[in-house]
């Protein structure tokens, strides 16, 4: 089958790190879809305003593996182009060490890179549909939006398998070293750069294998550079830059 | 983005009439998934045993379009090969007459025909997943499975739009007709056949804009086909007959 896009997804996560690891109802980040020509119709999304929350099916595939090139060493373990190479992967959860059957994850590196996520719907605007929670980046394919059915959908006691013991890892941010009125930063798609860039962080974006509180990172979220070190179980935010566009 | 076709499910619903249209958790229909020989590996579903439930992304394509053909009259509503042809579908659960847009709604009709079902893992055999709750086709082609994560896909309080009021429309199966030992009908894929086609017919068949209780339907499960009428809120049984092969 072949697969047209419908939509993008824009919001902040300009920057493949720092995406959390999952859609998550409490996150407070905003992506805005908005439909190709031929799909921005008004009348398709008739009575979507009723639906709290939607699935997005979407692609991995343009989206990581042109950012990841530069990084990716041959043979590495953190190779990140999304294909099927190897039928089990090593989940971040994990510590990275432990390798996992790839149906039993959600990594990008299946045999059909497609991405699952559920979002809660905030508003539609100029026929965009505006949702929080999306774990996507900047740029995302969208190939299909669904209504969220809770009769359906909704298993809250479903066992988690090896992701439940680290379902609920949270980290504390402390921005105390960044100068001046913070709560100032400014806007990203609407609301709080700084509210964005703290739900971030507390997800604890480094690579699960890396436990070094002397390593400095760099993340970029909505046109901001954040250097930031983890001194578990705390985020030092060291350095907040604007990025030249 | 091309999708590739990684196994292909197996169940008793060799006709579409008659398929649940959603999964459900109640369901206790078990669908067999067979892997394609390139990913049929066991290392593959290394740590899916410890996940209660399972993604299914499914097309709705080669199923659905080859067995209308024959029961579609051109320009009409009931038009069941799904493509995209309209903004706006007429969900069954409406009665069929009213109109909302593709992207609220679970149609087959809509750009790129995937189908998502959240299904429950009963149990792996000889590398095939055995499941329940499918709301899938027999032969149904399977493009990617996902572990079901609680803590991001389960939200029960979502709201359902206009979904909502019909999620628990059930009717009464009447076998009393039907002579004989009903039990001894026999086995599906596991288990009875007998207590599959009354969850079936308890779900309403019926193309949801008819209601005239002296029209029979045929329906087709595991090898058996089921006359029935509707006296809402009863189905009555009238007929089992083994079909030919």
């Amino acid at each position: 089958m072949e697969l047209k896009v419908i939509a993008y997804a824009h919001n902040g996560h300009t920057d493949k790190f720092g995406i959390p690891r999952q859609s998550r109802e409490e996150s407070p980040i905003l992506t805005r879809i908005v439909f190709e020509p031929e799909y921005s119709i008004a009348e398709a999304l008739r009575g979507i305003e009723g639906f709290s929350h939607l699935w997005l099916i979407w692609g991995f595939s343009e989206t990581i593996s042109e950012q990841d090139k530069s990084r990716t060493k041959p043979g590495s373990n953190t190779d990140t182009s999304s294909c099927w190479r190897n039928p089990t992967v090593r989940p971040p959860r994990l510590g990275g060490n432990t390798r996992m059957g790839v149906f039993a994850t959600r990594s990008p590196f299946r045999p059909n890179p497609i991405g699952l996520s559920s979002v809660r719907l905030i508003r539609i605007e100029h026929g965009d549909l505006i949702v929080s929670g999306a774990d996507v980046l900047d740029g995302t394919p969208i190939y299909d939006i669904k209504p969220y059915l809770s009769f359906s959908d909704s298993h809250p006691e479903a066992q988690n398998g090896f992701a439940e013991a680290h379902k609920n890892d949270r980290l504390e941010v402390d921005w105390s070293i960044i100068p001046g009125k913070r709560s100032d930063i400014g806007p990203t798609l609407e609301g709080e750069w700084l509210n964005d860039a703290t739900y971030i962080l507390s997800q604890d974006p480094r690579p699960a294998y890396q436990d070094d509180p002397t390593r400095e990172y760099k993340l970029d979220y909505a046109g901001r550079r954040i250097t930031f070190v983890v001194e578990y179980p705390k985020v030092i935010v060291k350095k907040i830059e604007k990025i030249a566009k």
